[in-house]
């Protein structure tokens, strides 16, 4: 063989070569991945079986799935013609971005965030921009506003993650109509917010927001996400995006999902609640600082040594996310607000760990 | 808005912007998309069910499902190392393609063939070469090799869709040996020809094979394909997969699929038998041309109109596919390979349609 150096690659992407990587020890509390602690009841899950059970598994599911796209639009509270389904939101962010990015292309992804915008870019060979967030990692309009200016897209998450830090919509709304990017909002922890980009996408054809049922929906495992964009643009980027991409399975369960949403709803009140409970322990705790958070997870700062408090309460049996290798959090840790027992069982392990680690 | 002309988008791609598009009138006899024609059993559904129902669906995914790589790998009789899955083969060329087209790069996809890989190579804005299918659609080595040596990448289904044709294995061992591209070798039908390249990716670090359960293992409704690549390439496309992309439910029912493998191999052979008849009878049919065929439809040419004979099937409950806007077939209809009752209306169909246009 003339080529052992596998040479047919863009680029040897060594640091990618693992892609998105996550360390998750086995622990009885697990708090580390922003997911809804509740699993579904044993009924709703029957009722996902008994209309599988109907559809044929033989057959492919139908090309354009219309009545279950028009039924998550209705959910959305936007028109059909809007709406792009996917495989977790992931997969709708990876069709933005081949039909946007390219190599001599710039992309704004301010850090810290999400890992896997910066991810998905790279692989595209675009020039990632990380400029953004204030030094308190609080959306800085002027920041954002100056960088766009020669970007072909803008990816915020709101609230984001891990700092729980939300744009301001007056200056959400300002941006987008004054910048010739794409802006990208994901709104993965919306229903922990209550504020929405999406009535802009009726009139801005330079706006795409993202939703998932993984978080407040408790459909992490089903792996389900939507886009909105004006109708206008969406025929574009379902262009990038694979024939038949969701399952007959999926789509039955989300259907059951949304018509249960309002059952989800009290969930969703009573993580709030135990989020602003547990960032009170938290600031009675010496030494830590709590960043305000619209979301279903708090992140913190410590004088400690982050990843030994990380380990000391991995030996406690309780997880969260050690978020220190990302870009300005070398002293932050990520814990998903869980019930209220798991929460409290965090609070303890913390405390626990703050004493053996110096 | 300083800009109303979606400009973010790489390209305006007008040609695209419906992606891969299926006519699907309602029929009772559905012979278009090479579907296994037998649901799953019951008795298997619920099998599938009871272990969905354990799982926690407010969960991720495990990050790497490695005890179900495992299984998938010893089902395809390669090593855990050398394995990805995704939802249908599809997803899993799409990152092949991210980790190594682009713009200013080449790639290889004799025409015609499946619609699906153009599309996405287009996206990326690779040059697409259409060489390597000789006067009668089989595989012409020399025009391969020729075509190759200043390509990325080589994508041959083998058997092809929709021609049926497959490639010598001899001529692909030295083609791969002898050549600086990626060589991706689709293997859709793979069951219904018993050939396959798999072997070699233990030392050509320049093959991928794909495989799917929607064909011959009757999954088609939940989307699961495999790629296997050498152990030091792997990895690499690893990195453009996203994670968690197989949903929880989808593992299991393929864990059920392998399991019970051995019980759809008597259906393969009632499906190549019944190719073999039903080839023999359109070869009775005055003006009919008859393609070969290793896999599970048969293409053929008429001298008369191909819609028309079509939508006069079509009108009989019958529907296969028009395939005449495909590069080079002009002429000709795919049918897939039903239960024989569904292969007799087909050809009932077929005649009555002859005699109605001229």
């Amino acid at each position: 063989m003339p080529d052992t150096t596998l040479r047919y690659f863009k680029q040897q992407l060594p640091g990618l070569a693992g892609g998105y990587k996550l360390d998750v020890p086995d622990c009885a509390v697990k708090l580390n991945q922003n997911e809804n602690p509740w699993d579904w009841p044993q009924a709703l899950k029957q009722e996902v079986f008994e209309r599988v059970r109907e559809v044929p598994w033989n057959r492919y599911p139908p090309f354009v799935p219309q009545e279950f796209v028009a039924k998550v639009a209705r959910h959305l509270n936007a028109a059909p013609e809007q709406v792009l389904v996917g495989n977790g939101s992931n997969e709708l962010l990876y069709a933005i971005f081949v039909s946007t990015l390219e190599r001599g292309r710039k992309v704004v992804i301010p850090q810290p965030t999400f890992t896997v915008y910066k991810l998905l870019a790279d692989l595209l060979g675009a020039e990632v921009v990380t400029d953004g967030l204030d030094d308190n990692l609080q959306y800085d309009a002027a920041a954002l506003e100056k960088a766009s200016q020669d970007a072909s897209v803008v990816v915020l998450a709101t609230p984001n993650n891990p700092t729980g830090s939300v744009i301001d919509p007056t200056d959400l709304e300002h941006l987008v109509f004054n910048s010739p990017a794409l802006w990208v909002i994901d709104e993965a922890y919306f229903e922990f917010h209550g504020e929405t980009a999406l009535e802009l996408t009726q009139t801005a054809r330079n706006l795409v927001v993202l939703r998932t049922f993984s978080k407040a929906l408790a459909t992490a495992g089903l792996r389900f996400g939507a886009m909105v964009a004006h109708p206008e643009a969406a025929p574009v980027f379902a262009a990038a995006k694979l024939p038949y991409n969701l399952n007959v399975f999926t789509m039955a369960a989300v259907e059951v999902a949304m018509e249960n949403a309002v059952s989800m709803k009290s969930r969703v009140e009573e993580v709030k609640r135990e989020r602003e409970r547990v960032a009170r322990h938290l600031r009675e705790y010496k030494g830590i600082k709590v960043f305000p958070s619209r979301a279903n997870f708090l992140l913190f700062e410590t004088s400690r040594d982050p990843r030994e408090l990380w380990k000391a309460m991995v030996s406690r049996g309780v997880l969260v996310r050690d978020v220190s290798g990302y870009p300005r959090l070398g002293k932050a840790l990520r814990v998903s607000i869980g019930r209220p027992e798991e929460n409290d069982a965090f609070l303890k392990a913390l405390e626990y760990a703050m004493t053996v680690v110096p």
